[in-house]
């Protein structure tokens, strides 16, 4: 019992740390777009909540993330004012740099949570799997989307999604071999955020096309 | 009853001269990028119904607008033919000012009209006041991401959003505090449409992001 | 019998070949535009089947095409990684005029399921036109927006959405003049088909704003 509730309260603050780093990236990559406030605080949002609502709106679930918890939306408008108050652009290097610690247990809580939630509905691995990688990154591409950028998530040679997946496989099988779904939501999220941290300690990045690819 | 079929008649007037407006909006971005005619009549809908039929998506209503007043689309064809056949590069900085007055007005109606909807379903008065900007603005954004632009509700530092968000709120309010639902929108209709206006005549534009800030 | 099953056959046949040559147009975009492994997938995913997807969502459909048949899903990552180990940028060319015929194929194909499956919602007959459109088309334009381009389909000037609608108009007709379903379907993909091989054989072109047309 004491393990429980200590179990829901670090998935809580999990949570609420990796949705704070996402919307932080939007915010950053806003004000680097010189965007208006209004731009800071839907580009924020969208990189926030746009992966949940898509994964949301494809399997057909309501209420949203961000409706049925909408004390989030005051949590997102008060960080953008704050934010355009107090930060400065020397502080968005560091602060993208202590995001990464947040966003990668994010990627793992999320991508898994997603995978999870397309099981519950009966849908193939293959398909949960995806599920769980279009929540996990899918705020980050509609954030890019609307800055005008090809997204970061589709040419950075990082892998990100390909954690994701790699989590969600781990989580699928887990959950088919007949593990509890706790536990089998904390080892997908585990494998994910673990490959994350390692591919950022190690510089890892993924295969280029051969060298007589490229523009045709 | 002949004040109600006057309001009923004003309502509609509004909103044709309203959805117009958003639709030159586009014509005009795809001529400026010289779309083909495709293009032109694809972002000239997106402008017109896009952000109505997000906000519907998300709130999963059903018909949209366009379906349910499918006349609308051979209008929207129609316009689309017309303006290629007769519209010359000098006419576009005039009909784009004057389309500014239909717009404001767009602005407040359809954002009002989003927000009540959303409130109709029960959402938190936070969410009802985003679904209204949403419908509002998002015909605008999608707009510009498909011409590969970085949308200007974002970036223009002209208040249009935060307009529909006041409005909003005082529609929220105006309807919590009891009052009829025709008056409340009506209240928030003008209230968005108002500050639109004023600060159109004042050129009134967003703070910045103070002078320590930028590219990092 | 033998003539329905030779019928299925080949609707199969040019189904399938038409998303692989869907799929192709994607992986080739990410090429070019360098992007790495991830993006490959998810730009020739979004190629595949994202006008479908697009079209299901606003239609309130469930499952998705890729849900309900998620051998696909493998289908496309094996497609991804045989490209990135074999094609050479030599192969980017030939690969694309080869992928014109069964291309041409399915936007007759998907134009007029697309159109059907609105019909059968008993929906207008210019909304079932559109959403046949939206079936074909919008697979390429989500492709080029996440390509941070213009979509090709809205300046290139070259038939396409164009003959999905005429096509959609001819099975809408053919329907309401009690024509069996299956026949306004072969009809109706026969004419945007058809259309479609006409425009690539003759290299005809949309007409061009009138020369006094262009940026304002």
């Amino acid at each position: 019992m004491p393990d429980a509730s200590f179990l829901s309260i670090a998935l809580t603050a999990v949570e609420t740390s990796a949705t704070l780093a996402f919307a932080l990236s939007g915010l950053l990559e806003a004000a680097r777009k010189r965007l208006d406030p209004v731009g800071v605080c839907i580009v924020a949002g969208l990189a926030a909540f746009g992966g949940g609502t898509l994964r949301d709106v494809l399997l057909d679930r309501r209420p949203f993330f961000w409706v049925a918890h909408s004390e989030w939306l005051w949590a997102l408008l008060a960080l953008c004012v704050l934010a355009m108050a107090f930060l400065r652009s020397r502080h968005f290097a560091p602060t993208e740099r202590a995001m990464q610690w947040p966003d990668a247990l994010g990627l793992g809580l999320f991508s898994a949570s997603g995978t999870q939630l397309a099981l519950a509905q009966d849908l193939p691995g293959i398909v949960a799997v995806l599920m769980g990688v279009i929540t996990a990154t899918f705020g980050g591409v509609l954030r890019d989307i609307v800055c005008n950028e090809i997204p970061a998530a589709l040419r950075d040679h990082s892998p990100y999604a390909v954690c994701a997946f790699v989590g969600g496989w781990v989580l699928v099988l887990a959950q088919h071999a007949g593990t509890p779904a706790g536990i089998a939501l904390l080892l997908g999220a585990a494998c994910a955020s673990g490959l994350r941290v390692l591919a950022m300690l190690t510089g890892f990045s993924l295969p280029r096309w051969s060298s007589g690819s490229g523009p045709g």
